[in-house]
C-alpha cells in the first residue's frame, strides 16, 4: 500500500508545510501533563513487544475494540499479547476518523519505521518487526525520550508521594527534566470510601495527626515544599462537577472532624461544598503564592459500567462528559473570590464537555488581569476532544475569544512512551489551520509574527510556565 | 436553468464519486425507522397531485412556509391543493442552506424525472407534469417502494395495533418487507390525560383487565409476543426527558393503581419516576432476551403552541428541542442497572439536541461488551438534525469517539414514501466524506477496507439488526 | 507588506466576488441595534487620534491586551494615548482568528487608506498618519455615517431618555435617520440596588408618582408613546436568565409594593418571578398592538470580576457568557401566553451561547404564523459570537431550521462610529457562503432568486422592520 504517513500528512498547503519544516518541526517537547510512571523512566522500562507498549493500559484502544465487537478476552483478558495485537489490527484497520488511526501509525511511523499503515494483512510482519527492535533493547522509556526531542515532562503525582523516583532520574544520564506534578484529588475528595485511608497515609507520609483542617493544611503545605523543592511549578485538579460556595453554615473543620469521626458518615451536599471550597481556596492561594500553574480538569463521569468496574477496575474505559451543568458560577465565584485576595494563580482550565469551549474562554477573559501572559486559560483539548477536529475546535474558540500567542499548547496526557508523537500531530494540525488562513488571505504572511506564535505555542509558553 | 441533481451532487471529488457509484448507490434500502402507515401499503395508495404527496402531512415543510410568510390557509387550510403547492413553490426555491430545498429537488428527480429545481417560475409546469405522472398510477406507495429498491422498512406501530395491515401487505405482491416496530409509548406516558382510555383499549386488545404492574406486563409481553411472531425485532421509545430513579419510596404497582382508581390525579415527580423506570427496565430486559434492538429517542418538547394545537393538532410542526438537561445520569444509571442484569439490550440512543452528541458517544463507549459490534450507538442525526451539516456533525463526532463501521445508518422517520431519496442523500455525505478524507490524506485509499465500510454503515448492519 | 485588505478579502471564489460587487456591496445600512450615544451625533463629535476612537470604551479590545499580559495601565489607565495605541498594536498584530483583526485592519483600510495591517513596527506611521485625519476634522461622527451609506440606526435608549438629542439630530443636516430603541432593562430588573432610584428618575420624567402596578403601566404606556412619537419602531430587552411563571402565589403589584416600602428588602424567586413575568408580558402586548419588533437577549453574565468592577465600572470586560440553563420552557410559555392571546409581537431572540443556536431555530419555528415573513426570528451572531465562525455557525442553523431570506441580517452592537465596516464583514462572509454553496453545487446560480436573498437579508428587510 502507498506511505500514509508523509511529509505532507495533515498540511494541507505549501505554507503549512513550510511553518511545520522551518519553525515547529525541531523544537522540543515540554509535555506539561502526562500520566507516565516516574519508576518506568528510572527503571528505564524495556517492552517484550507492541501489545505491551500499546494494549497494557491504553482504554482509549479498549474501548474501540468492544465498540467493534471484539471479546474482552483480546482487550483486558487473557489472550496471548500477539492475539490481542492481531485484534487491534481488525479494530484499527477501518477506524475512519478515529485518532486512534492517526496515532498508531504515526507511532509505527517514527518509532519502527514502518510507513504502511497497519491492517490485518500486514499485522502478522508488523508484529514481527517491531517485536526485533523491541527485543533489540533500541526502545526503552529513556530512549524514546531521548528520540523525541523531551526537554521536559511533569509527571503527575499524589501529595503523599516521596518522589524518590524523580531523584533518581535526576542522577540517571537522561537529559530531559522530569518533573513532579502536584495532584491533590485523593484529600479533595472527600466523600470517597477511600478517603481516611488515604488521610492515614498522608499522616504517615508526614509523620504527624490530622486532627483539623488546619492541621491537614500545616500537612499540605509540608508536602507542596517537598514538591516544590523537586522542581514542581505545576498542580492538577480534577473533579467530575465544581463545587463552589459562600456563607455556608457548617465550616471544613466541622465536616473533616465529622468524616474522621465516622469514616461511613454521608455527607450533606452543603458540606461536601464547605469542604472542597475551603480546600480548594487553600491550594489555589499556596499555588499563587508560589508562582504555580494551577489545572484545572472537570466534567468527567467515572466508572458508570459498574460491571467492568469491577472486572477491570478503575480506568479501564467506562467514564464519559457529564454533559450540561452550571459551570460558570461556582468557578467565577471562586476565581473572583481569589482575585479580591490578590491570590488568583494562573490558571489552565478543562472541561471535558466540548460545548464549554466559548464559555470557557469568554469566562477566562475576565480575570486576565494583564500581569502574565496568558494567566488564565483553556487547556488544550483533552481526552474524548483530543482529536484532529476536536483540536481545531478548541483553537478555533480560543482565537475568537483571546489571544492565541499566550496558548500554553500540547500535552499527551498519555501513560505511554511513544504518545510524544501526540506534539507532533498537534503541531502539524496548528501549522495547518495557520497556513490553511494564510492562504486564504485570512491572516497575512509575516513571518516575524508567525514564527513566534509558533515558537510560543509549540514550546516557548510551556517552558516559561516551568521556569526551565 | 441548469440541471441541478447531477451525478456529482454532494460528491466533491472523484473518489468520493466513485465510492458511491461503485460500492453505495444499488445497495438494497433497509429502513428501519420510519411512520408510513402499513394501511397505505396494504391499499396501495394512490395520490392525485403532489400536493397531497408533500404537502399532506408534512410540518418539515409547513415550518418552512409558515417562516415564509405563508398564510395557514395554505398550508393546513382550505385553499385548493394546486394553489398550496404554488404556495410551497415560493417559500422553497429561495430555502438556501435548508434540506427541504435538496429533498424536494431530488424527489422530483428522482420519481419524476424533473432535473431544473422548484421554482415559482416553473411550479405551473411541474404541477402538470406531476399531476399527469401521479394520475396515470405509476407512482402509487408501493411502485414507488419497489423503483427506490426497498429491501425491508420498519413501521412505527402501537403495541394495541392487530398488525392486520402487515399481514395483508404479506401476503401481496410487494417484494419489500414490511415488519412492525414496538412503540409503546403511550403506556409509559402515565402522565397524559388519554393515558386511562389507552389502557382500556389495550385490555380490550388483549382480553382482560389491568389492575396490576404485573398484570400490565403480562399484556404487555402477549403484545410483544405477536409483534414477535409478525417479524418485529426492533423497538422506539420516544420521551422529552429521561427518567430512572433508585431507591424510591413508592412502587410502580402504587402509582398505577392510583392512576386507575382516579384518572385525574395528579401525580408526583418521584411517583412518575418510579412507574417509568419500572416499565423501561421491564421493556429492556424484554428487548434483551428476544435480541431485539431498543431505539431510545429524547429532547423533544411538543406541542409548545396551543393555538396551533387547538387549531391543526399534534404533529403540525409546533415541537422544539427540549434543550439543555442532564440525560447522562439517568441513562448512565438505567443501563448500568440492566448490564448488571445481563440484560442490556442493543441500544440506538438520539437526542433532538445535536450539542449532546459527543456526550451520547462517549456514554455509548462505556457499554460495549464486545459482545455485538455496535452493540450501544449514537442514532443518526435525527428530526431537526436530519440535513448535511447535521449528518457530517453526527459522523465526525461518531469517528472521534468509536467505530463508524459498525454504525448502522440511516433512516428517513417519515411518513412520506417520496422520501427513500433521503438515503441516497446520506449515501452520497457519507462517500463524500470519505472520499474527501481519503483526498485530503487522511485515510487511506484502501479499497477492500472502505467498501466493507460503506457496504456496512449503508445496508449490511441494518439487515444484520432486523436478522433479514 | 503585501496589501491585506483587497477586493477578495473573504470572498474565495468568483461567484462570492460577484454577488458581493453586484448585490451587497452598495447597499444602504440599517443599523437596527447600536450602542452610539445620540449626544456624540448630535455634537457631530471629533477625535483626536486613533487611540480615543479605538481605546476609549471598547472592552472587546480590552480583553485582547489583558490576555496578552498587557498592564492596566495601558488599557483604562492614565498611559498617554499613543502608548496605549502602541500596545494594542502589540497585542494585535498575533491575534490570528480574532475578529479585532479584521475590524481593525477593515477601520484602517475604509477610513484611513491604510492598506497594510497594523503591526509594531508600523505603529508608529500610522498613528502619524490616522491623527493627521482625525485633527482635519475629515472623520468626525456625522461624516462617519455618510461616508458609510448609513440610512438609518437604532440608538438603545432608556425609558426615561428625553430624546432631546434625536430632535436635535432630526433638525441636523444629517440625511441618516437616528431613531431610538426602547430599552426597559432598568424597570425590570427590580432586584437591583439602583431600581428604586430610577423609578424616581422615571416619575420625575412622567411627572407622577407610582404607586402600583398599574400606575407604572401607564408611566411606561406614556413613554412608549413619547417613544413612537420619535420614530421608534423597536424595543430591546437584555436579561441573564428567562424569568415566566404561571399561577404564582404572588401577584407583581404586591411585590413592587414591596419594593418601593424597604429598597433593601429581599426578594424571593418567586417574587422576581410575578414582577418580571407581568412587566415582560406587558411590554409584549405593547409591542404587538404598535406593530414594534421586541428584540431579546439572554445568557450573559456581568461583571463576574469584582476588582475590575471597583477599578474600571460596568462594561470593562469582565462579562461571560453564562452556560447552561433552560432556556425553552420559560421562552416557550412565554410566547404561548402571548401568541394565545393574539398578542405575540414580532420577535428577534439572541443568546450569547453559541451552543442554544439550533434550540432557538427550532423554538422560532414553532411560533411563526405566516403573518409577517420571519415573525420570530434568531438573531445575529452576537457579541462574543460576532465573529467569522460564530456568523457562519448561526446562518448554518438559521438555514438547516428556517428560511434564510427572512433573516432581518446583521448590526453592529456597538459604541463606535468605525464599526459600520461590520456590516461590510458580514455582507463578504454571507456572499462568500452563498458563493461558495453555489460552486459547489449545493444551490443552483439563479440570479433571480439569490439577488433577492441578498438584498432582503443585507438590507430590505431590515428597512422594513423600521418602516423606513
Amino acid at each position: 500500500m502507498k506511505r500514509f504517513i508523509t511529509d505532507h500528512f495533515l498540511l494541507e498547503n505549501n505554507t503549512a508545510l513550510n511553518l511545520y519544516n522551518d519553525y515547529a518541526k525541531d523544537l522540543p517537547i515540554v509535555d506539561y501533563h502526562c500520566h507516565i510512571e516516574s519508576s518506568e523512566i528510572a527503571e528505564d522500562k524495556h517492552y517484550e513487544n507492541i501489545a505491551q507498549l500499546w494494549l497494557g493500559g491504553d482504554h482509549y484502544k479498549w474501548r474501540l475494540m468492544r465498540a467493534s465487537g471484539i471479546d474482552e478476552r483480546y482487550i483486558t483478558g487473557d489472550a496471548p499479547d500477539k492475539e490481542k495485537f492481531m485484534m487491534w489490527a481488525r479494530a484499527v484497520e477501518s477506524a475512519f476518523g478515529n485518532p486512534l488511526y492517526h496515532w498508531t501509525n504515526l507511532e509505527l511511523a517514527r518509532y519502527f519505521d514502518i510507513d504502511e499503515p497497519l491492517t490485518v494483512l500486514n499485522a502478522e510482519d508488523i508484529w514481527d518487526k517491531t517485536e526485533k527492535i523491541l527485543k533489540s533493547g533500541k526502545l526503552t522509556a529513556r530512549s524514546i525520550m531521548k528520540m523525541s526531542n523531551v526537554e521536559a515532562i511533569c509527571t503527575t503525582d499524589d501529595p503523599a508521594d516521596s518522589l524518590v523516583y524523580h531523584e533518581q532520574i535526576k542522577d540517571s544520564d537522561l537529559t530531559s527534566k522530569v518533573l513532579p506534578a502536584f495532584r491533590p484529588d485523593n484529600i479533595v475528595d472527600i466523600e470517597k470510601s477511600t478517603f481516611t485511608d488515604y488521610l492515614k497515609k498522608l499522616e504517615q507520609v508526614a509523620g504527624r495527626t490530622v486532627k483539623s483542617i488546619d492541621d491537614l493544611k500545616e500537612v499540605l503545605v509540608s508536602r507542596l515544599d517537598h514538591f516544590e523543592a523537586h522542581g514542581c511549578r505545576i498542580s492538577d485538579h480534577g473533579t467530575e462537577y465544581l463545587w463552589y460556595g459562600k456563607d455556608l453554615k457548617v465550616s471544613a473543620d466541622d465536616v473533616l472532624a465529622k468524616r474522621i469521626a465516622d469514616p461511613e458518615a454521608d455527607l450533606t451536599r452543603e458540606e461536601l461544598t464547605a469542604y472542597k471550597t475551603d480546600l480548594m481556596l487553600f491550594f489555589a492561594r499556596e499555588y499563587a503564592r508560589r508562582g504555580w500553574t494551577m489545572q484545572l480538569h472537570f466534567g468527567c463521569k467515572r466508572n458508570v459500567n459498574t460491571v467492568m468496574l469491577n472486572k477491570a477496575g478503575i480506568n479501564c474505559g467506562c467514564d464519559t462528559i457529564t454533559g450540561a451543568f452550571d459551570i460558570v458560577t461556582p468557578l467565577a465565584g471562586y476565581m473572583d473570590e481569589l482575585n479580591s485576595e490578590s491570590l488568583l494563580p494562573k490558571m489552565i482550565i478543562y472541561s471535558l464537555n466540548p460545548v464549554d469551549n466559548t464559555v470557557i474562554d469568554t469566562l477566562c477573559g475576565c480575570f486576565n488581569d494583564g500581569s502574565v501572559p496568558g494567566k488564565i486559560q483553556h487547556g488544550a483539548a483533552w481526552w474524548f476532544n483530543d482529536n484532529l477536529s476536536g483540536m481545531e475546535d478548541q483553537l478555533k474558540s480560543l482565537c475568537n475569544q483571546g489571544s492565541l500567542p499566550v496558548f500554553v499548547g500540547m500535552l499527551t496526557d498519555s501513560r505511554c512512551f511513544l504518545s510524544y508523537t501526540r506534539h507532533e500531530y498537534f503541531r502539524r494540525i496548528f501549522c495547518n489551520m495557520l497556513g490553511v488562513e494564510i492562504e486564504r488571505g485570512r491572516f497575512p504572511e509575516d513571518k516575524r509574527v508567525v514564527k513566534d506564535i509558533i515558537e510560543r505555542v509549540c514550546y516557548k509558553n510551556a517552558r516559561d510556565m516551568l521556569a526551565l
